[in-house]
């Protein structure tokens, strides 16, 4: 039989999802721990949903506790910091099984042990719709915080990987026929990219000291991240098309949404990053795979897509994923 | 016409609720901030779901975002630290109003002007049920942390103010016929309780230099949290029945209910502490009205509620409210 989160009752639930947490942590009203002298704090904060962030049909219960946090984690890198715990508020439904709470916790601990951090406290409510509420926690030392308003006239623009992956995994996942005809890598290579996307945690290490470095995660597109760093930082963008790098299997499985996926899917959980030219020269060596220079601060406030001296298209947010829009 | 959120959208969602945060705060993937130096960290997290913990019937909105952030900084008040700011994650139906979601926000910054604190980030989601998920975060002098397992054998137990106020307040909300031949202004003191508890964030700095104090709050009944901090501490405790502080209002309106409300209502937020009986004497006289001494903890593990030498009955926590249970 299934045994179910109701049939374990509150405390059984509890005592299963302390199981996760450090043992000196748990007990109390609050976590108490301490952090390194001279470092500021740095906190966020994300909701997901059943069937808005999360589904069984594309994200097993591993994956979303796993991208629940990798996605607070990589606001933590866009910020130049890094992680010291997570609190996870679930709320559920009494039917929820208990081996799913298992696995979302599996999830989340794995991330976490890869990335770093621990789960530092939690809540648990009944709800009708399976929701999780994580808030990341983090240290940076202050001259090195990364801000979206940072960026520079003549800046380049440094993205930490491939874009459109993860948003070709999910059509993957949700249109199983459509990568009937390619390679099995292939397919896997953008699944896994939907279901485990990395934060960019060691990225901040590589940065080195300097002048402030603009930083933003991509969780909403490339798109979107550069219209927002631009109109923060008061300048502009130009954004060279066959510069935006992309996992060869996409550009397989799906060549005429391949730029549009890149550029408006969202979920890559990729820094975008301006600095300097030379900086971003002397640091892209050491970046991971994917990692390019894809286009250049400019003074003129637009957003544009640009195929060497030609304009393809001015980018917008608009396109990227809106919550509420109708 | 009455604006939802879907209407205005997510944009003007988020821009509605930024303008509730410190300017220096928002706009990027998560906030910055310092502590003070040599203070530890603490942190505390709730969730509240619509018909679960609250309701249009018993919490209009301004008291639904005070509610929210009073019990999270009630959690802070009970290890003894002082808040720095809170996170809010909502997960709302798209038909929800403005109106609902400014008021709720008004609600969260009138508690934090009162009791400290700012917010200092948030998501917002999609979703089918209304849900609010708030993160708190204090800090905390290392010496001075409230922990539930530091009770010593012959300390007393101290309220920091009246029990059974808010489930009282409660019942009133939801049967408004029970009150009607009694006193307006006691209606209106045990409504007010539930709908606006006060976090004893000021008790703190009463409590003085000395050993370490068993501190945790009432959230769920001032039973529980004996019990809890008992077992936590390995020992037992004696709670006298006549010294169990209530408000008069609750004699009046429901005296065979008022022991029961005053153990197992939970809700009322006060602090229940552990301190030497000397200490406790000395700083009961600042104390909030219906501050007390209700008992004394034992070496026998048992918690017992007691009528002078007469024992009443055996506390335990099964009373009090079981989110999962059947």
């Amino acid at each position: 039989m299934v045994q179910t989160i109701q049939s374990i009752g509150e405390q059984g639930l509890i005592k299963l999802v302390q199981s996760y947490c450090p043992e000196n942590l748990v007990g109390d009203d609050a976590a108490v721990f301490a952090t390194a002298p001279g470092q500021s704090i740095v906190v966020t904060t994300d909701v997901l949903v059943d069937q808005v962030h999360f589904s069984d049909r594309t994200t097993p219960p591993h994956s979303v506790g796993w991208r629940s946090v990798a996605a607070n984690l990589s606001d933590l890198a866009a910020m130049g910091a890094s992680p010291i715990g997570i609190t996870v508020g679930l709320a559920l439904p009494g039917e929820t099984t208990v081996d799913w709470v298992e696995q979302v916790y599996e999830g989340m601990r794995d991330c976490l042990n890869e990335f770093g951090g621990a789960i530092v406290g939690g809540d648990i409510a009944r709800s009708t719709v399976r929701t999780i509420s994580i808030t990341a926690i983090g240290e940076v030392e202050p001259a090195r915080v990364m801000r979206r308003s940072q960026a520079q006239i003549g800046d380049a623009i440094v993205v930490t990987g491939f874009h459109g992956s993860s948003r070709a995994g999910l059509e993957l996942l949700l249109h199983p026929e459509l990568g009937d005809e390619f390679d099995e890598a292939d397919r896997q290579a953008l699944i896994r990219a939907h279901q485990y996307p990395q934060p960019r945690l060691a990225v901040r290490r590589l940065l080195g000291q300097g002048n402030p470095i603009a930083g933003m995660d991509s969780s909403d597109g490339l798109a979107d991240a550069v219209c927002q760093m631009a109109r923060a930082s008061g300048v502009g963008a130009r954004i060279e098309r066959s510069a935006i790098s992309m996992r060869p299997a996409l550009a397989k499985i799906a060549p005429e949404k391949a730029l549009e996926w890149a550029l408006y899917g969202g979920e890559d959980f990729e820094l975008v990053l301006c600095m300097h030219l030379e900086r971003a020269q002397a640091i892209l060596p050491k970046l991971p795979s994917g990692a390019a220079i894809v286009g250049q601060v400019t003074a003129d406030p637009a957003v544009l897509l640009v195929d060497g001296a030609n304009m393809i298209a001015e980018l917008s947010r608009d396109r990227g994923f809106q919550h509420f829009s109708t």
